[in-house]
């Protein structure tokens, strides 16, 4: 037997923000390996499969990713629909061209289902736009996270250059995110939002200014959290009574 | 009567990448407002609602934002459920913004339901990952279109800060992107794909340089386009054969 490996994005965290094509692959999966951050009702939907967590949170445990393209490619061997799911968009910050190039190297068929990234959910979660007429025309999605042996990209720059930034797996780099920024002369007061569990029920969000990240950071759980930066964000950062706002769901 | 909008992403394109959060509303939407890229199958889910269509697509017949703000307003004084349904996700490139103030002047209760962005389409149809561990730690998603008396923001730059880019609406500027960029300073030799039509049956992918842009988008169709630069490319673009690849789909 041949199989297919689905690369699908489970997107942001909240179960019914996946696509309806996610929903139906898993309802038809063999064999799931999933990423820490998806949810257990998006898992559910998977009700016949082996599922297997292989995931992977920012200083935590996690299963090497060499280990995890070799069990894709020997899982097509032994299963005919076979989905590894990653929270957000695969494309986006999951390691998928890793996977791809293993399974593009065994000649094994693959299909990547995108999926909605975490900075959409964030900015649904804001009531802010991340790009808006006349004001931001740009948007940087960028990680400060470097692995043991990689080149140290300007991810500074990047931040710097585009009108709105939204800085994925940023927490617990807000001391020299901050720093670094401020040094390389963004302003102090940049406006800045904290989103910690985007589209969850448990979403909380802290405005602020870009001098203020590492105590604001200070404040956050467990979560995983997006940095968003620009002027986008001025009005809601100085209106808002509260530096801190908890989002009530239904 | 007070009803409330639901501001809602149908994403890129095939009817499957929509949310399952905004199948559900779909269904119990009263009255629909929606763009021109929406497929036929997605409206066909809003079964029992009036369908009003607003817009909108570079260069032919909108309507105007200023009056869809206004349509958004009233019918939540006439209908319980109302979905304003744009194509990709809201909150990019959407001119959401416009309309979540105008609903926030008016005092109407509104909510956002993210999607899949086109971008993350495009790269799940060119199976190359946005951002790549090593190599592309940021990406841009960036339109050089401006609107009449908005201030030109410098989008060369943020292209060029990039590691990867991905210019929306940039159909029929490929000449002045091309000369824009290489005059700033990008390489000619950049490798860029014309994505046509993401997540669609008729996607159609092209593979060249930053030279080639205007010549490469000559042989683009009527479709929404998108134009990814970056050396994350760099192996498809060389090793593709022809340039022009047309995929195909089950």
């Amino acid at each position: 037997m041949t199989g297919k490996v689905y690369l699908v994005g489970a997107g942001p965290g909240a179960p019914d923000l996946l696509t309806l094509r996610a929903a139906r692959l898993l309802e038809r999966a063999d064999i799931v390996y999933y990423d820490a951050l998806v949810q257990p009702e998006t898992l559910a939907l998977a009700g016949h499969a082996v599922q297997i967590a292989v995931g992977k949170r920012c200083g935590r445990h996690t299963t090497a990713q060499r280990f995890i393209n070799k069990r894709l490619v020997d899982a097509s061997a032994r299963f005919e629909v076979v989905v590894r799911l990653k929270g957000g968009d695969p494309m986006l910050f999951g390691r998928a061209q890793e996977e791809i190039d293993a399974l593009r190297a065994a000649g094994i068929e693959f299909e990547v289902v995108p999926g909605v990234t975490a900075a959409s959910a964030a900015s649904a979660d804001l009531g802010i736009s991340l790009t808006r007429r006349g004001r931001a025309r740009s948007v940087c999605f960028v990680t400060p996270r470097v692995g043991a042996g990689e080149p140290d990209n300007d991810w500074a720059q990047n931040v710097i250059a585009a009108d709105t930034a939204v800085i994925y797996m940023g927490s617990g780099l807000a001391d020299p995110i901050s720093a670094v920024l401020i040094e390389r002369g963004q302003a102090g007061g940049t406006p800045v939002a904290l989103v910690e569990n985007a589209s969850l029920p448990e979403c909380r969000i802290t405005f602020g200014e870009l001098r203020d990240l590492p105590r604001m950071a200070q404040a956050t759980g467990g979560g995983p959290v997006l940095i968003v930066l620009g002027e986008i964000l001025r009005e809601a950062a100085s209106s808002s009574g509260a530096v801190l706002r908890l989002l009530k769901r239904a």
